[in-house]
Parts: C-alpha cells; structure tokens; sequence
C-alpha cells in the first residue's frame, strides 16, 4: 500500500497528540505505516475493571485508535476520520504488564474504510491476542468540533 | 423481571466501586433496577479524541460498564460477568455537558446474558444519543485475577 | 418519519420482487411506512439448518431485508442501498410455524443510516424473538449489476 | 491444532448434510480440517439481491457454515454447534461465478468458540475477499430439535 498523502504520517502523529484520551490511558504511537499503525500502552490499575484486567473499554480504545489512524494514513489530506462502528470480541483476560495494539487497513474506499486489528497483552516474554476489533471508518470533510 | 440475587444492587455498586477505569473516567451509578443500570460521566477534555468530541472506546467504556453491571443484576451470588463481545455504532458526536450509559438485559441464560445499550449526550436541555452498543456477556465462576 | 420520495414505497416493492433470494427462501412483504418495514416467512424444512431450526443465514436474510428496505423508504429516488455491514445475536432456536421480520431506521443520514430490527418466531398464539441485528446501510448512486 | 475428537470430520460432513439450508443454496464442502472448514457455491440468480449480486443473506449463511463446522471440529462428540452472535461486513458487491467460503477457529474454550471466516467471490481467474465474518459459536449439550 502506498500513502495517498505523503504527510499522512506526520499529520496522524499530530492528531494522536490532541487526543486527550490517549494521554489519559497512556497509550503512544509505536509505528505507522500505509495503513498499519501500531500503539503500545503500560499496564495502569487507574485503567482496570474489578477483576484487576484492564477495562474491554480501555482495549477498545486502543484498538479503535489504531484502526482509525490507520484509516487516516491512506486518506487525502482534507479527510477526517470518525468511527462509524465496531465489533470486539474479548477471548482472554487484558492481564500483562504492557499492551499493544495493532490496527490495519482490510479495504480503502472512497468514503468508507474497512479495517481490523487486535490487542496482545505482554507479559514476560510471553505474547497473547487478548481482543480483536472489526471498523467501519469514514472520511469526513470539514468537520468541526 | 427480579433480582435472581438480592444483595446483587449491593454487590454490583461494590464491583463498581472497584473499577479504576470509572474512576479515572469520572463514571458513576445513578440508578439501579433488575436488568437495567444507568451510568452518567460529566464531559471531560481529558478523555477526548483529536476533534474534542469523547472518545469511541471512552463512551464504550460506559455502555459495556452499563451493559455487564444490568447483566450482573440477574446472576447468582457466585457468578461474575465477563464481557465475551460487543458492537457499537456511533450515530453523532459525542459532544455535551455531560453523558448517560443505559444497559439492558434482552435476554438472561444461564450462561449467556444479551444486552442492549446506548450512550446519550446531553447538552443543555437537549438529549442525542449518539452510541448504542449490543453485548454478550458470560457468567463465569471462580474466576481469579 | 416522512418519505423523503413519496414513491418510494411503490418502488421499495418493486425492488423486493426483483429478488430471487426472497422469492427462494418464501419471504415477502407484510407492511411498509416511513423507516419501517415488515416481512414475513413461513417454516419451510428447505431452509433448515441440521436441527431443524431455520438456519441463522436465512433468518439473518430476513432481517437484513427488512432493515435495508425501511433505509430504501428515507432515501431520494436516485439512491440505492446496499449494506456495509451488520451484526446479528441470536437468543433462542428459530422454531415455529412463521417468521416475521421486523427493521427499523434509528438515524438516517445522507451517506449513512443505522438500522435495528428483530426475527420473531411464532409458533400456535405464541411469539418469541430469536434474533436481533443492527446493520449500517449506505447511499449509492449509479450502481450498476 | 489437532481434532478433539478423531471422528469430527465424518460428523461435520454428515451434519452438513443434514442441513436443508445449504441444498437450497448449493453450497457445499470443499475442505475439511481441525480448526478450519472451506465450503463453496456456485452462482445462482435464484439467490440474489435487486441488482443481481448474491444477497447479503446468502452470503452470511455460507461464512457462518463455514465457521460453525470449523468450530464443530475442535468440539467433542456430545457437543453442538450454536451460532451466539456474528458481525459481517460487506466490502465489495458479491459478483462472481462462484464463491468460497472460509471459516477458521481463531480461539477454541471449553463453552465458547471464537472464528472468523470470510467469502471469496471468483470471477474467471480473478479472486475478491467479498465479505468478512467473525462468529461467536457456543457448544452445547442435549440440544433438541
């Protein structure tokens, strides 16, 4: 895949930087690349669920942010990106010491954007696929907050 | 429907009460009833996405909190909720004042609880919903953190 | 809701007659109104899956249709529908002597609109939801077989 | 992985067969091993939506075939497959000669089976990934028809 945009990257790192979210959860961009970003988090008990796993709503943030930047790096530089849906499965517990997320571009169109990712939690030397997401994502212009 | 569990209101604040990620998300109890919990969480820049809106997986985090915790309403005194999936859809901003998580129980089994739910933004006067959510949730048993 | 095209339900039946899968799985139109539409479908063994049941394919058919169909009501008379995606849960064995469809537009946009709808089984006096879906629908224009 | 149960695959093809469904729609097995089920289906106009591609329905019921039977295979002989939930979603128009359908276990628990699965549309020597799935199959015992 190539970039629409050449300037994709450096504005997908922009954007993730105002995302306020992110910086809550701790969660940082690890790469980018036409249509692959990958994000990594550390674990956080200020972040947890009451069986001390991290909250499926903190892993879906983290995935969610991973495919909608995704998105992002194969769009023109007018387009915005806003999550239309998803669907996670959680087959594991979010029990590690650090996270990753990894979202993908599975088709780039005009308006809509089909991706896929998935959250592996860390744990020693040990990886393990804890959640994976299916998004809809669509290009939007001149939206404004 | 009734509570399968009396002490389940008690039980399901005191699970809540041990969530970090509502603390850190400023989301608590408003209303309980058997198979219907009802969040809220006052808007907060701190858990924004790059146009100021709240973040998808931020208002997931509170559908999924709403949908688990009406889902625990029903259970035994020895069952714990496990979120195993859910979907989304985001149908506005999530943009106003403060939010409210409604979670629903459609269908309550032995193993397998079906849930509904939705997000709704307030602004002033003015109630959107912005998010629905469906979730399938599992009782589980000695499960240990 | 109003019609957006005051032909448009003339035209939604006109575009459901010209479907084969419909024809074949014995599924046809019981009501129509603005954003609502209703199918109906008896039990035919041809459609089975290896319980007996009506096959989660078939039933999800059903509901799909009737969910694009209700987009195909608020839509222009250039617009054709085609879904982006949906998700279905179903809660108990689809077991009866007829099947109605229900879809329902939530919100109906220009590109996209966000639909729910629900397959009831019913069996002698009794009627029983077994499945739900909730499907994205989008807007083409000059769509071509 | 291996096959829980060394007679899986004779049960799934007799299983299959047993399924009205799949006959109406001539979808048939083309492969079969531990974890992963390949089925197919030829074109058919009898199957299809108003502007003449294979309808969403049609579709959906090949992957969740697909999938459920991959999820049959890793199971014990005293289990059944029910389909709790799937998403799909709709990439491109579903045009072609024939189509394959893919359906692989993606985690395999003692109540719960995680697959995805998708459908490959085959237009002379040209291949598209149509749709994808991801399915929640649930095991059961004494299930009745």
């Amino acid at each position: 895949m190539d970039y629409r945009n050449p300037h994709s990257v450096a504005r997908m790192r922009a954007e993730f930087d105002r995302q306020g979210a992110m910086a809550t959860m701790g969660i940082t961009v690890a790469d980018v690349a036409p249509g692959r970003v990958v994000l990594e988090m550390p674990f956080n008990p200020a972040l947890s669920q009451h069986h001390g796993f991290i909250h499926a709503g903190v892993v879906t943030s983290g995935m969610d942010s991973a495919c909608g930047f995704a998105a992002l790096t194969m769009m023109d530089a007018e387009s915005e990106v806003l999550t239309v849906e998803f669907k996670c499965s959680f087959m594991s517990p979010a029990r590690g010491q650090s996270f990753r997320f990894v979202g993908e571009v599975i088709k780039s169109g005009r308006t809509l954007t089909f991706t896929e990712g998935r959250a592996i939690a860390i744990d020693g030397t040990k990886e393990t696929t804890v959640a994976t997401i299916t998004a809809t994502v669509m290009a939007v212009r001149g939206l404004k907050a």
